[in-house]
């Protein structure tokens, strides 16, 4: 190999290594950290963070990276070695412009604020977690000047998530989705309600866990390179490609709480557990971005996860589970209560239909939080009045209002319009996948998710990072990300739900 | 405070923090993590250790360290900065002495080691375990080369974990135990052999975990500062003062294995616990020294846990939890079950007439593997010859036999004599308390273990490291180490059960 790329790569092996083990240190504050841990770990990930961040800024590094630009920009530019090139280039012009002291206070401030949100919404006191969240938008504000000049005080983060994107994008697309999907909710208000009041009975929590688990093994989640554990928000993390994790939260008197959301990690947890072994160790190593990323969590949990065909296998499985609860409501019953649709306050168990109002309304807010135009004091209002507006419903605390997500506590701002654009991505996929393999709903009403998943490694997830976003999705659906896909999808599928 | 004394300080808590964050990559490898996450996690220690190593021996530290000798030699030698400079230097100087590169694959070739380790002890397959063992092994002598000259080739790690401690100086200890614990185990097999056959039980393993839980918690482990989860080998770590964990293996056929291996842990843990908050971030917040802290575990597990007012409070509770297995048993036979003298083969269930053996077994092992005189293949042969010479025993497999401990797949080779040296310290302290608080055995009767604890706080856990542990001992009992206090408390306490 070339001198100076093993001497890059040996710099980009321990930057990862420091990286992975920050996440196993997150990972545990969220699943089994006792709470008095709290401070000696934020010492503990903040001085990780500073030895990694001035690794990933060091002349050095740099020097290294603009030299290999130049020698390897003869090669195929889809080689894996230049396309390494490209994305380190990339992430160290971004880093460079952020100072070590910067870095070291935002990961400080955001590992106090996740314990601070923590206690806030077990309490459902927003003045717990306000000064935090004050401290936390500040130091975006602060983030957002590094990338100066910019078209919007917003974009810096956004691009942190899904490279290249621009508010004015962001806006674009919302704006598209709002009247049909507005439109869509309409109709649907307008026909009979569907019954899913089954879903409020007790189900046993260890039986809720015993099936999510099957479900998600039958998925293909690989249970050698990952595991299951609980967290107050689920969410999947690795710490390299054969140790990915996820995380679920079961709610013993809501029974889609846990179902759908151990199918959703998995989602996210078989993209990362698909990504070539080659790729170990380097940025590569990771999904496309953060929407392609919840294209996969979105395909598993809703296209897959709440189809007539996933159920048609699964129901009498279930039922069998819960007797009880379930021998007396018919499949197309139990089909029609995942699918219902109905303007919720929690964002997590919206339905497919409202599901983008909520991130709007999240996406509004933290455009207003950065521009100025809204305080965090005011949060809780203004959050209210949103919710009313979009989906006319009062939360009744902040626990079930605005602390219901555990995104700002940690200093994500910028990511909510990820999970609206990972809705479409999966769509787009979809269809593609539906061409490839004709069978593939009758696969799925025999509990056979083989050749999905293998499609899904194939076209997807084994390329990691080695493809932008838009390039990826072009690559394999042959446009680049569009609503439309997403929109067929929905109209077909409510359609016959509610007899449109 | 002093600039340069600050200046020490920051590098002392960055590599603290490093080293803190290598323990939960460790405690999780160890309860958590999935069968392959094995090569990737041996790689983040090894760059994590690689970083720590590298800042610990930093011309810049031992500079700082080199100049605040000085300026504080002035200062009253107890102080807390005075002491933190002189351990600094001690581990400074040892430190550089180590080359990086060893220190990376060293800490490499444990973590394989421990995962070979496992598999091998499932199977009971010595030759799985092998080959890392003799990497291991010649890690470690080219490790006592640094060190050179030496008394003794074994000298060098001893010294590691129980510093100052020569091979001769266990080796005379060993022989002064030997002749009277030998004559002792002789006089208790001339006796009716003791009935403790309804341990091999089933005790459910849930029920087993809450006993023990309630156990510690009743000793004063803080729960709001540490946990318990489970491992093939129970151990104590801890990630700063205020997140010290433990584990234990819960045997549903044997009880006492579970249940005193909590209480031993909780020892261990209570010290860490125990540490003044002032000293936190720094190498002062430890345990005095392997000895030492193991005199904590000891006396938590044997000298209360198997102390007949201990049990004259918590017997009739365990037969509550399990009436048909312990109704027909009285708090009499209990107690002369739970101190059965009889030689076995597993060194973590032996009483404490025959410990010392498998100390010495090991220790000879240990010492041989060192000096050549023996070698890894032929290690199953040599045990069991041992095995059978100190106890008559024959283990059946290696299993039982050469796999039975973790701490050599770990590298952990000169720790098993400071096992003794914790059981002679134990029972100096133990007379010192009974002096101290008179009314000690009655509390205990009554299930109350404060007034115990806060004076193991104030007279040991809270000085951390600060003394050196010969020093600390004398400060204590009044005179350093010596077995006579020990070699009392066997004798009573036996002679009054076995009737001698």
């Amino acid at each position: 190999m070339n001198e100076k790329l093993k001497k890059l790569k040996d710099i980009v092996y321990e930057i990862n290594d420091i990286n992975k083990a920050i996440a196993v240190l997150g990972w545990d504050q969220e699943t089994y950290m006792p709470k008095d841990g709290i401070a000696g770990r934020a010492e503990q990930i903040s001085t990780l963070s500073q030895i990694s961040h001035k690794k990933a800024t060091s002349q050095i590094l740099g020097d290294l990276i603009k030299s290999l630009k130049v020698e390897l920009s003869e090669l195929d530019q889809d080689f894996d070695d230049a396309r390494l090139i490209k994305v380190l280039d990339r992430n160290y012009q971004k880093q460079i412009k952020v100072p070590i002291e910067f870095v070291a206070e935002f990961a400080k401030a955001s590992s106090l604020g996740q314990q601070a949100w923590a206690e806030a919404r077990t309490k459902s006191d927003f003045l717990i977690f306000a000064p935090h969240l004050k401290k936390i938008v500040e130091l975006r504000k602060q983030y957002a000047d590094f990338f100066a000049p910019y078209d919007h005080i917003y974009d810096p983060m956004l691009d942190d998530f899904e490279q290249g994107l621009k508010t004015s994008d962001v806006k674009a697309i919302l704006d598209k989705l709002r009247s049909v999907q507005v439109n869509l909710v309409q109709k649907i208000k307008s026909k009979p309600e569907i019954d899913n009041s089954f879903f409020k009975l007790k189900f046993d929590n260890k039986k809720q866990w015993d099936f999510g688990v099957d479900v998600i093994t039958k998925f293909g989640y690989d249970w050698d390179r990952g595991r299951q554990d609980k967290s107050e928000h689920p969410f999947t993390t690795d710490f390299g490609v054969n140790d990915v994790r996820i995380t679920t939260r079961i709610d013993e008197y809501y029974l889609p709480s846990g179902l759908f959301g151990s199918m959703h990690e998995a989602g996210h947890g078989m993209y990362e557990q698909g990504i070539a072994q080659k790729l170990a160790r380097t940025p590569l190593c990771a999904g496309a971005s953060c929407a392609v990323h919840e294209s996969q969590s979105r395909l598993w949990e809703n296209i897959v996860g709440r189809s007539l065909p996933f159920w048609e296998y699964y129901y009498p499985i279930l039922q069998k589970k819960f007797p009880s609860n379930l021998s007396d409501i018919s499949l197309g019953c139990f089909y029609k209560a995942v699918n219902k649709v109905i303007p919720s306050m929690i964002r997590v168990e919206a339905d497919e239909a409202t599901y983008n109002l909520h991130i709007m309304l999240r996406t509004e807010i933290e455009i207003g939080l950065l521009d100025g135009s809204i305080n965090v004091d005011d949060l809780p209002t203004v959050w209210n009045s949103k919710m009313m507006e979009y989906l006319g419903l009062n939360p009744k605390n902040d626990s079930e209002g605005v602390l219901q997500d555990i995104h700002w506590s940690m200093g994500y701002i910028g990511y909510f319009s990820t999970y609206t654009l990972g809705n479409l991505i999966s769509a787009q996929i979809w269809e593609k996948i539906n061409e490839d393999i004709p069978e593939l709903n009758n696969n799925i009403k025999n509990g056979d998710f083989t050749e999905l998943l293998t499609w899904l490694k194939e076209n997807i997830h084994k390329h990691g990072a080695k493809f932008e976003p838009q390039e990826l999705v072009e690559k394999v659906t042959g446009s680049k990300i569009t609503p439309e896909p997403y929109l067929r999808y929905l109209t077909e599928k409510y359609s016959k739900i509610y007899d449109l």
